[in-house]
């Protein structure tokens, strides 16, 4: 249909205009040149094109919006006082970036009603898009019938030229266009303009091109400013094509109707006073007042939110048929929507004996995956092109894949990311955003270092990802240094609601896939062997699940060693050394030390008491050990090296005998020593 | 010229074929397939067009070459063997992947002589194959003189499809077609194979047209197993085009002769021994010999060899005409080879006192820059556009920009990196490798964990780069935790042969720079604050060059503090409220604790010595304090928040008031408790 623009239109732009600018002025902090400028094109996608009910934000079938540009988030704010939703009245607006309020410095996801992902880090938002994209793909593929369109709600994104140089991008936009994406449309903001200046200083490339080479479907308006036809049809035409993803790169000129419109001054700052009262008389504003939105503004907001409200009742009935029709897909839909897991799921888990045979813990968690990619519909596979290395693929798994490939379909679980790291990671987040899925991926261990910034998004933004780390030490061997972590643990250690796990055999690798599945709202990085470790005595799912338990206990003992993974076998050996000589160990295995330190007080000091000294075994730095244990054997000041395992466990003193030796040194400073408290220092010299 | 292929010629690439297939199976570990698809190129590339002295593997002027590919590093090792290099004799092929050989599972610069960067993690050569070239173009605008081309060499990168896919190539390209780099020249090896099987299943995008996109200039040969001419014409071609990087697509086939040949099975494992027999039958050599090199072969090489002697005999001719000609731009260029620092630069440090004013330290980096700048050309700034914010640019720097564009020139020293944090930090590791720069550039600290691949590759690498990253901590304010790291500086200080800097004023800043530019074989993280920061008594550049010191000294102290950046400031405010109540405090300040680590153990006890409680004042997770103090300020279990950095440091207790109230708690527990060396959990509980 022909787009024509009201008169209330261009009242509503201007009113957004005029209240980015109040708002980033009031709190003296803030973007205010995106959100002027970008203010038609949202005000066109929410009034001609999203459907949500502000009422309900988590209508499973609403229309998805992702501002990777999330620096310009007053103007999602402000969309979403407008629209009325429940924790963005006037005074939240008036709250921008101040303490506690619910408009942050920029969007967070579970903070603010409304907000589908957390933005800002540049790049993130354009990869968490293609993931929300992805999902309602595989649940349309899986749960819509003929007749019974219950999935149909398309994800928009609005990106900038900061989001767009960023790598993470570029690989989320390559694989959007392999998997042809239709229900994903991106509106790039081509305003010229970074913090550094013009593009021209470093952003050059034809970004069309670009697009255009990774399969996408372009398109360009050239007023952004004033072409409201223009952006209704670039829009229309883009949800026509079903078979790629759309980007619409839209000129505006950043800080519209300021004095400074164009400049990279507007960017990052409050406008000066007698440049807002200037837009305010040019858009018939009072240029006196603030935070001004005129009733027929708010009616016409309130309309959009009206419909959204009819959609939403209308797919309700929708979805009451279909609980006739499809009673068990009705019953697994509502299932998931309700984050609930499969009744029993856990007993899928399997659980080993002493006589099973030696594994890679690798290996083990491939056996898992394939009895929860059974148990649990909604977990999803994939690997950064590892697949065969991480074991992340189960025997009957179908690979996503557009259907027109012949490589598999949009009802697959299973997916190819590529060597993207740094995308999977995003694009995992934004499966789970979407609220009905529980993501999976692998890559070695070192290279999830790559994805790191979206690894802290997961955390920061409750995310239930799980990454499959495979390859988590020198134990890979012959790769060597470049590919073996000895840091890599500690910095997602210090990543406040992540998961490290590390299990030392099958019950371990079972427990820690129990806690990671279990806890909703928490990120799990498994960090997994590439070489074979024996089924312990002792270990058990629930005993993992409590992060660290005694795996080998002993009275009066004269030494406890922690270890981890790999190291946990090690250890055993050790203390199998230490009682030759009829020294008494105590072996303690942690697979997760931040679940551990969730445990209370009691518990933990029954894991590791007073009375004799620590020794931690981990083939990592040691940063970190010293909140457990007093000693360490660990890789510290050096990176890992590059021949056969075993030859390198004996290389770094990681033997039986090794560190059987060291518990004695230990235990005979321990002994000599008769101080109060001591300086760590002065326990370290003491212990060394 | 024309082309004409020799048997001799044919013999060589037969033999690394070979070669290849035989270094793989003898150590049962490795990557066969690319090295016998690229050994046609490689041959050609060597024989005919690089210009290097296997003797002389660090003369200034040679080639450069990467294989950003480098899991195919046996064809590197080869290479290097047949030219002669010292590290590289037969008995090391034969140690492929061995404990110390010198032929390790990646290529690791300053592991074995003619390896210019570390490679492996995939995207990472690529990136630093951009940075040689910037630093070859920087030095041959500054010091070439007519009829004195004293800089003239190119950089030539194998490359492939994991990483044309990884985002850190894609940041790297964008930005050498935006520099339009002549002296880069690009060849990828389109097998259509990735680890996870043909490339249609993750891979798909025109990555040709892509690079076109980016400004590259693009070639393509269609037969790289045996079209020799067609890969001669492509690289000559591609050295005439001098205002744009090329990129050459030539299509192989993986594991070339191998019956596996095209198959991804040749990719990551040794062939079978009868498939190692037919393809030594098929090309002319005795099935049941390994690791020969006929005669004319090892010549063929030696004429290789001999060009580049002859090479560098030349130049250095030509380099003592320069001496004589332009003695002053000679004795730099000298000076800059032998990686020596100019006389006195350390003078230009500057130093404060008290009274001077309170300063940001990013302010006080933009200080330190501008005064080294001058004293020190090899210098190179640069941001990820956030120049402004990060204060990397010095008054009268000249961006390093192609001349057409009007915006700087190549001898420019200033780097517009736009928005691309991972391609920076490996850049700046390619800067670093050509031998002649200090490479430094800013971007948030939050946002470094974006190049964390980069970073990990710089300390192993033995770079000196150095991070300005500012915007340290909730400091930052309204930005909020998006931007806010709590957990960054632990994984930088988990890395081994990395200083994590975090001065606390003026002095310490200086100090921080002083080491970091010294340490020609580490780089370097400085955490730097957006908020003012006052100038204190007592600190210094020679004290804080220590990593840590006693700021404020107490006999018979009843508790010391030990602060990092922002909080010493505050935690000195807590030493005069507990002064006020009769409780004696001793404070330090640790602006680096892997420098304070390597000081004697009876310095770094005469700094934090026993017989009080200690105390950590950092607004950061805990994650690694245990090693130093008893009790922790810290930011544990969460994230920061968005709002005005005052109100944080009150919301998170990082007032005077604060950490005074917490240090009188910690004395009390500390006096109650009356125990030998006590486990670390027991510790807790008693000072907690």
């Amino acid at each position: 249909m022909p787009f024509t623009a009201s008169p209330v239109d261009q009242k509503a732009i201007a009113t957004m205009r005029c209240l980015a600018a109040d708002t980033v002025a009031k709190s003296n902090s803030g973007h205010p040149g995106m959100p002027m400028a970008m203010s038609p094109i949202a005000y066109l996608l929410w009034s001609r094109f999203m459907t949500c009910n502000p009422k309900n934000s988590k209508w499973a079938n609403r229309d998805r919006f992702v501002l990777s540009n999330g620096h310009g988030c007053v103007l999602q704010y402000m969309i979403l006082h407008l629209l009325g939703y429940k924790d963005t009245p006037m005074e939240e607006l008036k709250r921008f970036r101040q303490l506690d309020s619910k408009t942050p410095g920029h969007p967070e996801k579970d903070h603010t009603d409304g907000i589908e992902v957390t933005t800002g880090p540049l790049g993130q938002g354009f990869a968490n898009a293609v993931g929300l994209a992805i999902a309602q793909a595989n649940l349309a593929a899986t749960f819509n019938k003929d007749g019974f369109p219950i999935f149909t709600n398309k994800t928009y994104m609005f990106t900038g030229d900061g989001c767009l140089q960023e790598g993470v991008a570029s690989e989320a936009a390559s694989l959007a266009g392999h998997l042809k994406l239709g229900n994903l449309i991106a509106i790039y903001d081509d305003n010229h303009i970074s913090i550094d200046g013009d593009t021209a200083c470093s952003f050059t490339e034809d970004v069309e091109q670009r697009f255009l080479a990774y399969g996408w479907h372009v398109l360009h308006v050239n007023d952004g400013d004033k072409d409201l036809e223009g952006m209704y049809k670039a829009i229309e035409e883009a949800q026509k094509v079903t078979d790629k993803p759309t980007l619409i790169r839209l000129k505006t000129t950043i800080g519209f109707g300021s004095l400074q419109q164009g400049n990279a001054s507007t960017h990052g700052a409050p406008l000066k006073a007698d440049d807002i009262k200037q837009l305010k008389t040019k858009l018939g504003f009072n240029p006196d007042e603030s935070f001004v939105v005129p009733e027929e503004v708010y009616a016409a907001f309130k309309e959009i939110a009206d419909r959204g409200a009819t959609a939403e009742a209308a797919w309700n009935d929708l979805f009451k048929s279909y609980a006739e029709k499809f009673p068990t897909e009705h019953s697994e839909v509502a299932r998931r929507i309700a984050r609930k897991l499969p009744e029993g799921w856990e007993k899928a888990l399997p659980t080993y004996t002493p006589s099973d045979a030696a594994v890679a813990s690798r290996k083990l968690s491939e056996t898992v995956l394939a009895k929860l990619a059974n148990a649990i519909p909604e977990l999803v596979g994939g690997s950064a092109d590892l697949t065969g290395s991480n074991l992340t693929r189960w025997g009957n798994a179908v690979d996503f894949q557009h259907p027109s490939t012949k490589l598999g379909d949009y009802s697959g679980r299973y997916i190819r990311y590529g060597v993207r790291e740094h995308a999977m990671g995003a694009i995992m987040n934004g499966i789970d955003a979407y609220g009905m899925h529980i993501p999976t991926a692998g890559t070695f261990l070192n290279f999830v270092s790559y994805a790191i910034g979206a690894v802290r998004l997961s955390a920061l933004s409750n995310h239930r990802v799980i990454w499959v780390a495979t390859h988590d030490s020198i134990g890979l061997g012959e790769d060597g240094p470049t590919h073996q972590p000895v840091e890599t643990a500690i910095a997602l250690r210090a990543i406040p609601n992540l998961m490290f796990w590390r299990p030392a055999d099958g019950n371990e690798t079972s427990g820690a896939y129990l806690v990671a599945i279990e806890s909703a709202n928490t990120p799990s990085v498994l960090a997994l062997s590439r070489q074979n470790l024996p089924q312990l005595e002792g270990s058990s799912i629930e005993k993992a699940a409590k992060g660290a338990y005694v795996l080998v206990e002993a009275e009066n003992a004269d030494v406890t060693l922690v270890a981890t993974g790999s190291e946990v076998s090690i250890a055993n050996g050790a203390v199998a050394k230490l009682a030759e000589k009829g020294i008494k160990a105590r072996l303690v295995s942690m697979p997760c030390t931040s679940v551990f330190d969730k445990q209370d007080l009691a518990y933990r000091k029954s894991v590791l008491p007073s009375g004799a000294p620590i020794v931690s075994v981990e083939v990592y730095s040691s940063l970190g050990w010293s909140k457990y244990s007093h000693a360490h054997v660990a890789i510290d000041g050096r990176f890992g090296a590059s021949a056969p395992a075993g030859e390198l466990y004996k290389k770094f003193k990681f033997t039986p005998e090794d560190i059987a030796a060291k518990a004695e040194r230990v235990i005979a400073h321990y002994k000599k020593a008769n101080a109060p408290v001591l300086s760590p220092i002065e326990v370290e010299e003491l212990l060394a």
